[in-house]
């Protein structure tokens, strides 16, 4: 097995999941590196952060540079130098993103890649043989998400092609010491969601990710659905909530027994120039910032908080400077990391309840716009 | 004095240049840093890289954020988080590229601003406070270049003024320990040159710099004109080369006893995916490179080299991946460090014309395209 279940505390748990790269505390938080690189940051700064283990696109590196490509130069993580734990998407949700321009049948996905056209197909055996060849730590099963709104039809159908999918993903071969994920959906239909949590739920899975959430659905719908499937899942193996999330999500999803999280957020809004902090997000182009001498945060122990004031991060976005993107980035991941360490540590230590009452009021009080 | 010369070897000079920020030694190589930052690379992994001294833009810097601004902030080197020495330009250089747009008199030139058509005033007594409000280690002073190809004429004008400015640019203080550098000027004419070297060459400067070159000119008539104003220039002062070069033209120059350089070449061709190597510019973006499980160079030891392939890089550079201006950026100033660290090793043990002429022929056979 390769997930124990250290301590459990008010619904949280706190676990040790094993990879091929290493051991992965969880709760932790996944930065994602859609292409082979978490954007603007080094391998080497994500181990700094305390980083143990990264997102891949499935989707993007399969289309550039080509899982096969990835397989000659060793496997992604020689490529992209990373020597953590790698979990890689099926590339489900990107390819049903496509909407329109991808027709599904009962075999799979057929789409046209948006950089040169060519006609892809995606099926659950092509997806896992994609994900062996990159040697990814962690493989996610082929899935079918829906649009919010969807009425219980669509919803139930997709549903149900999506264990179709999972039981011909399973029968493939993973590649050696590759744990797989199955991907739990149900649209927003509560009674769906708790069917297709237990349906996967006695398949042979070392994992299981709650897929096709925050996508534009209420939050307490969000959070009432993953309680739904985290109480149908097996309680001995770990549990992933995809695409969420902000400070307060990760707080209201360990809450109700996640494990593992990837989110873009935190080095998208860097790109832009805003930045987490106690006192919410703020951005960095702001005037108001361009004689301020301190770090983004204080305390902070983050490179770039370490180093440089908010002044000189307000210059450098304010003058098209690279750098900025970076330690905007460095910081943002530090909080989110940082923040799935303190949760770890409630649990450990049997204070989950009031460590996340006061995080969930301190993040509560800063809503991120 | 700021300056010992520790050795000479077939017309080149190998010596140590104390500033307020640490001792260069010299020949240095000077990373362009133009809005207080070196575009990509961050202060940390200059230092690994071997720099000693960086330029700041006086020209950008107090148009942005302003040198004020940055004084009320600590000075430039804590604005940006560099401990090691920097060198400022005059804007000289900037101002007049503005060419119709800018006017100039005895009191100096007038401007409107890039950002936000502000009318600015550079005068030898501004172009000195501002290098103080910055508080860099080596502020230069005001001077008219002129263009490729300028008749006598317009020289002799552009240098008589030039050396009426570096008069009054003396004339102002220095921030404490700031040394101050004059900048040899005389068009494309070999008598104004040495006449430019001779005049300012009696002034109180600390160190001198050969401008106005590398404008359009025929290589073999830069290298000429910096041998004529190196030969007029005090032996017991620094000479830096502004503006130069390619690695070629580095060797030339150290071998023409200059000291000092600083170029945005490493760092401009890096973000448009060429970088140096012994077999000459590769540009990353070239299909061939897609395999290539090899280094940007074997045997560099820069990070870049350390951790990544040149497969690797180019996927970054094709996928839009910032890292990859950092991973070429870095690899780049690493040769051009590494160039004049063999050049400076070469001048201690007495061979500098055997080394240069190796790395002549090497990097004739390998031009820039």
């Amino acid at each position: 097995m390769s997930f124990r279940l250290l301590a459990e505390d008010s619904g949280a748990r706190r676990g040790a999941l094993q990879t091929a790269h290493g051991t992965i505390r969880t709760p932790a938080f996944m930065p994602v590196g859609t292409q082979g690189s978490v954007k603007a940051v080094s391998p080497d700064e994500l181990r700094q952060l305390g980083v143990e283990v990264v997102l891949g696109n499935t989707y993007h590196l399969a289309l550039r540079p080509g899982a096969l490509r990835i397989a000659e130069l060793g496997g992604l993580h020689r490529f992209m130098a990373w020597d953590g734990a790698i979990l890689t998407d099926s590339g489900g949700f990107q390819v049903f993103s496509l909407d329109h321009l991808v027709r599904v049948g009962e075999e799979g996905a057929t789409f046209r890649s948006h950089l040169d056209g060519s006609q892809q197909d995606f099926t659950p055996e092509s997806v896992m043989a994609v994900q062996r060849q990159l040697g990814s730590d962690i493989a996610m099963a082929f899935d079918e998400p829906v649009p919010w709104p969807s009425d219980t039809g669509r919803s139930r159908a997709a549903m149900e092609r999506t264990h179709r999918w999972a039981d011909r993903f399973l029968r493939e071969p993973a590649g050696p010491g590759q744990l797989r994920f199955g991907i739990a959906q149900g649209g927003f239909d509560p009674s769906l969601r708790a069917e297709s949590a237990q349906t996967l739920g006695v398949m042979a899975f070392d994992g299981f990710a709650v897929g096709g959430l925050s996508l534009g659905e209420p939050k307490p719908l969000t959070y009432e659905l993953v309680a739904l499937q985290t109480e149908q899942l097996p309680r001995d193996r770990p549990r992933y909530l995809m695409g969420v999330g902000t400070p307060l999500d990760l707080v209201e999803a360990v809450s109700r027994g996640i494990d593992l999280f990837d989110c873009v957020l935190p080095t998208r809004i860097a790109r832009n120039g805003s930045v987490l902090t106690r006192a919410g997000r703020i951005n960095l182009r702001n005037r108001r910032f361009a004689g301020d001498a301190g770090p983004l945060e204080d305390g902070c122990d983050c490179y770039a908080c370490a180093r440089f004031s908010r002044a000189y991060l307000r210059h450098l976005f304010m003058a098209g400077e690279i750098l900025a993107h970076r330690l905007a980035s460095i910081h943002n991941l530090r909080v989110l990391v940082g923040l799935v360490g303190e949760l770890r540590d409630a649990i450990e230590a049997g204070r989950f309840h009031q460590v996340s009452a006061r995080l969930r009021e301190q993040w509560l009080a800063a809503p991120l716009p």
